[in-house]
């Protein structure tokens, strides 16, 4: 089983935002590959391995998608439904981490599947430690899925 | 949005297995409400508040399930198939934790659509760590689902 080396596919379009998670991540030394995408278009390109990403494959999935919801061009409850609807990749775990606090945009995200829901914390401190929680839990605890989850039915 | 005090049901039929997980989770203070069920059939008898459970509601569901894959009765397999596929249940957060080492196990959970799958250590110290972890991140760190996300569509 041959994986590819970005562990974590982080889909944030708020520059602040992605600094503060490149830096939480960075400092929890939890992804030595990070791919950053800036909306919810060049999201499912990466993960339908299409357009800049056609020389990606399906079973070299992230290990984990953090998934901002408020994106330009396709928002991120589309790009988790997209993901979740198709089982080249279904099996990707995809966190939801939003500084929304409106309750449908949870129920919409669970029932499209979501693997975790978050709510970004406003203080950093507490933004770091949610963020080396989650690292460690889906890259250490968590089995991801083995290249034979991402295929075609 | 009330919720019932179940925090966790775990489904594990094997004794040993059971007093490991009930004697890691209380030793790291991670559950006040457990409730524990013995094969799948118990499982979806609660998830889906029917016989013994009639008077529970889905509104109340559990904020973690624990799944052991081999069961008495209906499979763990199953059970996740049952609960994923019904809008009343999609949204509890479903863990497979399971000493099976089978890849098409896995596969198959994740094409079920579960939230994380976890293999159990041998080791003890090793499996009341994770269980620290597991019980922090889906009870602390993850929003569970609010009652809302519990219904029929």
């Amino acid at each position: 089983m041959k994986r590819d080396e970005i562990e974590i596919l982080l889909v944030e379009d708020n520059p602040d935002d992605l600094d503060l998670a490149l830096l939480a991540l960075r400092k929890n030394h939890l992804a030595n590959r990070i791919h950053v995408v800036r909306d919810g278009e060049e999201a499912l390109d990466f993960l339908f391995c299409r357009g800049a990403f056609h020389d990606r494959s399906f079973e070299n999935a992230p290990r984990l998608v953090l998934l901002d919801l408020k994106l330009p061009k396709v928002d991120g409850l589309e790009v988790l439904r997209e993901v979740k609807n198709d089982t080249r990749t279904k099996a990707v775990p995809v966190v939801v981490m939003t500084s929304s606090r409106e309750q449908r945009d949870m129920v919409e995200g669970y029932q499209l599947g979501v693997n975790s829901y978050i709510q970004k914390p406003v203080d950093f401190n507490e933004f770091r430690d949610i963020i080396k929680q989650l690292g460690f839990y889906w890259l250490v605890i968590n089995q991801s899925p083995p290249a034979e989850a991402f295929v075609r039915r």
